[in-house]
């Protein structure tokens, strides 16, 4: 068996790399408008939407599983990038990317925790699970709400329709949870009416 | 009882509050030095150590606790600032100002929620359970680790000695996770040994 001291060497290893998420920019904006989020405090304030909003998930789920599954989802962009959902990319190819990155980020923890991050970013990329469902739903609705705050913040700068938001965004947080969607739905639709060219 | 679509506008409200955090500037730099890190990212970057790291815990802990209780600890800093350990500052002065802050932020939630999360900060700035003992003990050592990373980091901008590393920082370490601190003490001694005149 490995020392203690080895074993923590490895999991510091993994904890230092991660930092680099920290270095990873966003499609969206802070909610001020200031600058462009990244994808480690990013990954802080969906663990935190998940605890607040945890109640409004539409069937039965582990909070505590779904918080540790946000707060790993995105460490794969440390190698393959942010990848906005209305930024257009080839997805096999950014799968496989990704798969490479998990690898090599994962591994570099102590083999059995390599292994269980693993299958919880695993099931989460999968979006099968419940939890896995509720967690897709909350990391889609943060961003939406920090553009409501910036008027529009990038939606338009890709371009977005209210009919695109609805069906790359509104029917996965429908899917988790959608009293969350319903409750925005008001000014997200007052927003692209006001936005929108006739 | 106030409608779903109620508490959800004060889930929200408060979600975009907690957006502040990530402009509060921290003492310490990244891993590689680039700049220095926000309360938010350092919030996911301590929830990912306690994930990672639990097993070293001296006592029982409940980590979904733990996590959570990381998610929310320097919620307050949105209106009293981040207070570097090493930085110098009125210690009674500060409590009252982070008090009132606690008070206003989590205020923002809906009550049931308010007094669960207000309870939730209050376990871990009391410092007397196992769960807050251990929180405190992670949210000490990553620092330490982004200052060897970065050859010293920002001890010496604080004038910080060995001495009071090991009194303000390593005690604590050593109070909820002995192992970490035995596993990262030849690195600190490394650095101080060739950084200190004699």
């Amino acid at each position: 068996m490995a020392s203690v001291v080895t074993r923590i060497d490895a999991q510091l290893a993994f904890l230092t790399e991660a930092d680099k998420l920290k270095s990873v920019v966003r499609g969206t904006t802070l909610c001020d408008g200031s600058r462009r989020e990244n994808s480690g405090e990013h990954s802080w304030h969906i663990a935190l939407y998940a605890m607040v909003l945890a109640e409004h998930a539409n069937r039965p789920i582990n909070i505590d599983r779904v918080i540790k599954m946000l707060l790993i989802h995105d460490i794969v962009e440390i190698d393959a990038g942010d990848n906005p959902i209305h930024g257009g990319h080839d997805p096999a190819k950014m799968e496989a990317i990704e798969q490479a990155a998990a690898d090599r980020i994962f591994g570099l923890l102590p083999p059995d925790q390599a292994q269980a991050f693993r299958a919880l970013w695993d099931e989460f990329e999968a979006a099968q699970s419940n939890d896995a469902i509720f967690a897709k739903s909350i990391d889609r609705v943060q961003p939406v709400v920090s553009n409501l705050e910036t008027d529009g913040g990038t939606w338009p700068e890709y371009n977005v329709t209210a009919e695109q938001l609805q069906t790359r965004v509104g029917v996965k947080v429908q899917k988790g949870a959608p009293a969350i969607w319903a409750a925005l739905k008001a000014r997200i639709d007052d927003w692209f009416v006001r936005n929108t060219a006739n």
